[in-house]
């Protein structure tokens, strides 16, 4: 393969103007540059990226920083990720967190000495002021960081308000929030939502944490139902426990959704392959990988952001978990 | 932040001989390597990994080339790969390639000018002459490529075989193999097991292909239930497309599995949340990522491969869409 020295000598110029040219820095006169191009395209030669980061510092990697990627919200995300930086000539890192916090920083502080060229974290496991410290672009997605960090994120409250709506305008009168882990920002306002709607209302509820995950939902559910026959609604934080919560429903020969009825929140594709379908409120998860995404690449190349703090819409989707008239 | 220069400096030797001690090239005397160590210590100095991959040609960069990973068996196998790279220092670049031959090269030839140390690729778009071309270390994952790469692969069709057979041995008479895509190596080998299990037996059989994707299934099976109402079994390549099964018979309102009996392939985490939950022929996904992943970096070391084609064994797991005892 050629390199460098090579282009330099086909087009009878130094190394130092040819790095000029490639790099886009410094003068180079119209007729070397011609020179150049001629040598490259003769050569068929490619420049070295890596070589090419040391001077100007840019890889052109991003790190998309997950919990897991095998909890079905993170696949969409990280295809929009992955999709928008292509397009841009942006090489996406994926790193598993497990909303560890010395993993994450091990990820931060190894991929830095690679000279990655920015972050989308969608966790939150770092106190804010470690991102404020760092020197590198970051964008924070799906994951409410207090400061002056660009992020992304859905109307959380506003969903769990018009989900929670949805089941009370339905006949629910004893309902459960399945509350998702304590201290991640949007478990937390879709809580705040869910409060706001019962409140003010005869509407008896039980709030019960449960992490995002399909048997521990499915565990939780089940006993909920067995210790209070009552209960004819459950708003659950994610259509993972949404599924679980819909499965324990039918190891107890419940009909759903004329003995209980279910909403989830996220709209992943999980939630149509369930029978019946999930309702759901939905995420635009793709648009917020992509804005995210955007966000990112244009902090890193110095672009002005029009907006720092994104929030996407959400939308109720109607499946079969839900009675299909109001009553 | 320290470079080398200033680690030199502090240590009273010369940047060149810095360079020797990190790269572990070339001779360094005990005492000047115990002052360049000490020096790093005190500078709290970190190598630049671009730097030194320049000179090693190792960004310890790896790339995964899936079709998409929004298909859920793909995020079980990123996460594995993961795991293993960060065990023992690499981190995972992710390309969808979308089954696109155009977009693989493009990943392929891109990430090769930024030195990755390798690539696990999952798909078959491209002939095998492209991969045997390539210079750097190539682990072929779940895609048979014929010649001497080394490949990682699931038991497709003794699975299949299993899968049928536990179909019929349940009193399934008229079966529908849902085979996956044509071209594709383990829906290739997974139809020619099911096409042995039946061969020299009274069942009648149907073959239709189908893409592993829900709603292309849901579809193509509600056709084919409402054409042929005999049929009581169903063999799908995946459990995606089981699944898509699954939801079709619901619509019919046929009962499963006293009316029609399915058993589907992979044992994604979807299996057990649809209900009733599916049998399925479990591959060992983890375990192939995990597998994939070593050899790759064993051969990026230089280490010797054991075995060079790598079969992980399939099992058969039963839940709710087969009858539990055999007629």
């Amino acid at each position: 393969m050629a390199n460098i020295r090579d282009v330099a000598k086909e087009a009878g110029v130094s190394v130092a103007t040819v790095s000029r040219y490639l790099n886009k820095k410094g003068y180079v006169g119209q007729k070397s540059a011609a020179k150049i191009e001629q040598a490259i395209q003769k050569l068929n030669y490619k420049p070295s990226l890596v070589a090419r980061s040391l001077s100007t510092k840019q890889t052109h990697y991003i790190g998309l920083i997950v919990p897991d990627i095998t909890n079905p919200f993170f696949p969409e995300l990280a295809r929009a990720v992955e999709d928008i930086a292509l397009t841009y000539g942006y090489t996406v890192v994926l790193c598993n967190s497990d909303g560890n916090p010395e993993k994450e920083l091990h990820y931060i502080d190894t991929l830095q000495q690679k000279y990655i060229a920015g972050f989308i974290i969608t966790t939150s496991s770092l106190d804010a002021h470690h991102y404020e410290n760092l020197t590198i672009p970051i964008v924070a997605l799906d994951r409410k960081i207090e400061g002056p960090l660009p992020t992304v994120s859905s109307q959380n409250k506003e969903g769990a308000k018009v989900g929670t709506n949805h089941l009370i305008e339905r006949g629910c009168k004893n309902v459960i929030c399945l509350r998702g882990p304590k201290g991640v920002g949007p478990a937390d306002e879709r809580l705040a939502g869910f409060i706001e709607a019962v409140q003010d209302t005869s509407i008896q509820t039980e709030i019960i944490e449960c992490s995002f995950q399909f048997d521990v939902a499915e565990r939780i559910v089940k006993k909920a139902l067995l210790g209070n026959p009552k209960i004819d609604g459950i708003f659950a934080s994610s259509d993972v426990s949404a599924a679980g919560a819909l499965k324990a429903a039918h190891a107890l020969d419940l009909h759903v959704p004329n003995d209980l009825q279910i909403i989830g929140f996220d709209n992943v594709s999980l939630s149509e392959m369930t029978t019946p379908g999930l309702t759901t409120i939905a995420q635009d998860i793709y648009k917020m990988g992509a804005v995210a995404a955007r966000m990112l690449i244009k902090t890193i190349e110095n672009l002005p952001l029009e907006e720092k703090k994104v929030q996407i819409p959400v939308e109720l989707i109607q499946r079969g978990t839900t009675r299909s008239e109001k009553i």
